[in-house]
């Protein structure tokens, strides 16, 4: 009997994975894109993650392995990346990727454009949506979080890092684009890479920021579909030239 | 010699504005794009507008002549649409226009894809940067504010809205964008007709938001380039489809 509900259970979840599947190819009409269903994590805020502490450690005149990687006693070590947890992992560049799949369970996706289907909007603050990216044979981390900047206002807050070294990182742009309601909002920037925090890029506000009542009108029945898009940044300068 | 001092005065004005109009051609690099340096007007936002007085009416269940023009006793005039004045002045939709420049110094401008150079960004909220922009055969209002909604943060909205009705607004496509510093925003929506009120545009969000650190990032020297296109909607709706 529990085999059946749980079959039962597992082909109501296909069913509603392919629901919201159709939503965002028919909100990104181009063939081929590949659609990605992300759930929300709740954020562990509050939590003193390794980037939390680097950044104590900064302001206490210690070099942070977070800004300063150099400062961790193998240069070629760098920490965890993943934006959600608390993490004591450190490793080198190369096998990022592999933890973060490993431990942190978060998906990667292939392809020069995807579309990137939040769910549970509504969820409250602090959230945080999560993928990697592969990409020009490189590997980015795609973050969308809700975060109350301003008490009792929560504000959405998408970026992309590149899994690799801040020069690396220059030789991208990445292109994150909403489109419904007659409405289209398009940021295009290069990507920073995951050796600079994710949470001072999100307070500074160098990234495509939401307020609630955008995210409402480019949501579908509490799902926010991103299209995202990645190019060398010769391309991006030449377009600007153009 | 004050008439030297005031020529003197004069010329170097013209050799300011040549520069900006030069920045912001630098910026737009589009050859043949109208530049138009736009100056600052402190908002009488406390002030008792004829919008705001019309919204208590409404409140109070009185047929408003900002959202219900037809209330008005002539239902072919409509109250002034100029955002930053209280006005008492009531005309005929076809002579809004002529009011707007001629008691309330709005200048208009004319071309299809135009660049409004909003100058001294760092001045206190309230403040509203506004120009006309006449193309296709209509006008278009357009209003760049700085607010405070949420007190201490000072964020920038700006929005489109046609000195027209809502059903002729819905032929349009308008298109906002930011480009520097290797970061690019781009806002697209269908624009909203004068007679709704522009206050309440910007307090739903729905319009292109700033923050201050985003718009420092867009800024140049204090001002900041936002170039404008119009176009109709079919055309928005073919690249769409595409």
């Amino acid at each position: 009997m529990l085999f059946f509900t749980q079959c039962f259970g597992a082909v109501l979840d296909l069913i509603h994975l392919r629901f919201q599947h159709y939503k965002a190819k028919r909100v990104f009409s181009a063939a081929g894109q590949l659609v990605c269903v992300v759930n929300p994590t709740h954020s562990l805020k509050y939590a003193p993650t390794r980037c939390a502490a680097a950044q104590t450690s900064a302001e206490q005149g210690i070099l942070s392995p977070c800004h300063h990687h150099e400062a961790v006693h193998d240069p070629q070590l760098v920490p965890c990346t993943c934006p959600l947890f608390s993490c004591p992992w450190e490793g080198h560049l190369e096998v990022v990727v592999s933890h973060l799949r490993q431990t942190h369970r978060i998906n990667i996706l292939q392809g020069a454009e995807i579309v990137f289907l939040a769910t549970d909007m509504h969820l409250p603050a602090p959230t945080d949506w999560i993928i990697m990216h592969s990409c020009l044979g490189h590997q980015f981390l795609l973050v969308l979080r809700k975060q109350e900047k301003y008490e009792g206002h929560p504000q959405f807050f998408a970026t992309m890092m590149l899994i690799g070294t801040p020069t690396q990182a220059d030789n991208f742009t990445y292109r994150l684009e909403l489109n419904r309601n007659q409405r289209r909002l398009k940021w295009e920037a290069t990507p920073r890479s995951v050796l600079e925090c994710v949470d001072s890029v999100i307070s500074d506000g160098d990234c495509l920021v939401l307020n609630t009542s955008l995210a409402q009108l480019f949501s579908d029945n509490g799902s926010l579909a991103i299209g995202i898009a990645i190019t060398t940044s010769k391309v991006h300068n030449a377009e600007a030239e153009i």
